[in-house]
């Protein structure tokens, strides 16, 4: 492939009025979620066109399992990948850290589609194991974000997030469209398969609706803001999620550590029980990622059970419930979407959280301390 | 003369002598390894029997996808066996949290093979996700230690562990033989289909070598009470590992939340330099497994990463390096054996260390607050 020339001019990187690149990247999400939407929606047939992706309806249809790769953020959108493809178009998916799956012997075989996920097409280890799985013989699908990179020229495929560049180094609209773009992926390949028309009309539907609703929570941000202030001084945090917010919560768990040096590290809620519930005491605030979605019951007792051990409870949900009543000590309510679509909602008042916590300590949110925005060393 | 109470209760016979049930326990792992490969491991033909598969031979090469599914400790044993599995005998593995699977529409087939990994035998998460498994059409296998529980009486085949009662909440010697369980099972598999008769002598006399090595580290034990005594006022923990011994590092962390209740994360290393690394000063203690295996080198440089951000590196290793030479803050060395038996030495000091912090820091050890021994609710 040619080496295209990246038209990102000095303009488009300023922080155009924003304190730090991360809040006005935060701040973009309607926009940049809408940017990796555009032109590949089709509402009225529930069906997403993919024009990168360089591979045959047939060819398609014959892929029988999927390996998605990728490291850090790009990892936790790899893992909402995974439940969508999945739970919609019934391949079975694999996820593996792109470090370990290059030093792995890895069962690819000529019909297996590699996934690779990175914002900037260039992390060294995500690299490394698109090569490994081109090599052993997969079909490759890129998913990146800076346009020419190199794993946009080695792929087979690919689909841009057309999210504009991210300049802070803790991800957030990047995260915002990987999800969305790997929601489109599922979209028409389920399409292809079983998924029915009325059942793919909804999730397109989700989909478009995705800006405006990301926007009503931003709107809210000093809402968050007021929440940061109660819990900046913690020294420790968990979040917990079930199912499609599992990811969600690892991934805001990894926004606080990155910018603010908290110790933070997410968890399927219902592992709790197997060891970390132990940590809980007074001091230790847990984010409970609790929409109304098909495992909301089982959160709320995973919620009580916190509950149970003073620890102190910031809830992100999307409805009054009464299971829920006197058990939450803060709570943040987002609006309602389909199931596979809700870590993308829940994603954003804990990216918010992130930085107000971190700018109140004082941290270089944009330059978090020996981090660097694109990993191409190994 | 009068009668004399004797001031012992029924607790301390049956710890033996050791102070609490933990460290018992950690210490019987000689012999627990031993009896759970007792009359199962056939050295000259580098092979294992494993009466309690009731399956044919046939069907068992008919296998051609692997569910594991567990909850926490046993989780991790699960994490080494996907590796094992799909190292030796190519078949795709898919490991999941009991937690989730029993609520995810998950992919199983007629040649599913579903191994189900539970201590007690009756964890609530596991049996559901076991029941799940059967009546979507899968073969169950149970891994579980407590003879007649219920997964023992449910699944369609099984290895019991014989490695004895385990009273301590935290488990130790139930995980080494669930490690055990998995490579004779393993080897077995892998000798049916691919696997050279010299490769599988070399297993099977690694696995015969288990309890004699690990004695040797056991002996050794005051060195990891002295290391104990310089980290027991640590708040936050990394664990480090790659390929077979990131889960070892995942247990590792486990262990020391569950009884000491410092926040323990463990990572594998390359994932570091994706956000962790960030909490790194020097404050921080990491410990790193790094053995003399195929990914030596890279882990060598994930060390060297820590290290430039000051961590104090606990480093355990199988050999003199000089790769490593004056980047170690502490080291402490455990004999060498295969690849895919070195979590089992490597968990047995880091066993070791979370109990004696846990001690010094007056934790209850056998029974911490908000655990219980078997999770036998959601």
């Amino acid at each position: 492939k040619p080496v295209t020339r990246i038209e990102w001019d000095l303009q488009q990187i300023e922080r155009g009025g924003y304190p730090h690149f991360m809040l006005k990247e935060i701040f973009e999400q309607p926009t940049t979620v809408e940017n990796t939407m555009r032109g590949r929606l089709i509402l009225e047939e529930g069906f997403s066109k993919l024009g990168g992706l360089n591979i045959s309806k047939e060819d398609l249809l014959k892929v029988d399992n999927i390996i998605i790769t990728a490291c850090g953020t790009s990892w936790h959108s790899a893992l909402i990948g995974e439940m969508m493809i999945e739970e919609l178009c019934r391949i079975p998916v694999e996820v593996e850290y792109a470090s370990e799956f290059r030093y792995r012997n890895p069962i690819v075989t000529p019909t297996t589609l590699c996934i690779v996920i990175s914002q900037s097409g260039e992390t060294a280890d995500t690299l490394a194991a698109m090569r490994e799985a081109k090599r052993r013989g997969a079909r490759t699908l890129g998913l990146v974000n800076v346009v020419g990179s190199t794993i946009a020229r080695e792929d087979d495929g690919g689909i841009y997030l057309h999210a504009g560049p991210e300049i802070g180094v803790a991800s957030t609209k990047a995260f915002t469209s990987q999800v969305v773009a790997l929601a489109l992926f599922t979209l028409k390949l389920a399409r292809l398969k079983n998924l029915s028309v009325a059942r793919g009309r909804e999730i397109a539907q989700a989909l478009a609706d995705l800006p405006a609703q990301i926007q009503s929570i931003l709107d809210r941000a000093p809402e968050i803001e007021e929440l940061a202030e109660e819990f900046k001084r913690a020294s420790n945090f968990l979040y917990l999620g079930r199912g499609y917010n599992f990811p969600a919560a690892l991934e805001g768990a990894l926004k606080l550590k990155e910018i603010s040096y908290i110790h933070a590290e997410g968890y399927p809620a219902a592992e709790m029980k197997h060891g970390p519930i132990a940590l809980i005491d007074e001091m230790m605030p847990v984010v409970c990622i609790a929409p109304h979605d098909a495992v909301f019951d089982k959160i709320t007792s995973n919620i009580q059970e916190v509950k149970a051990r003073k620890g102190k409870i910031i809830a992100i949900t999307t409805r009054e419930e009464p299971s829920l009543a006197g058990k939450l000590d803060y709570e943040f309510r987002i609006p309602e979407t389909v199931d596979l679509l809700t870590p993308i909602l829940a994603s954003v008042p804990l990216q918010l959280l992130a930085y107000y916590i971190a700018v109140k300590r004082g941290c270089n949110v944009d330059q978090p301390r020996n981090l660097a925005k694109s990993v191409t060393v190994e």
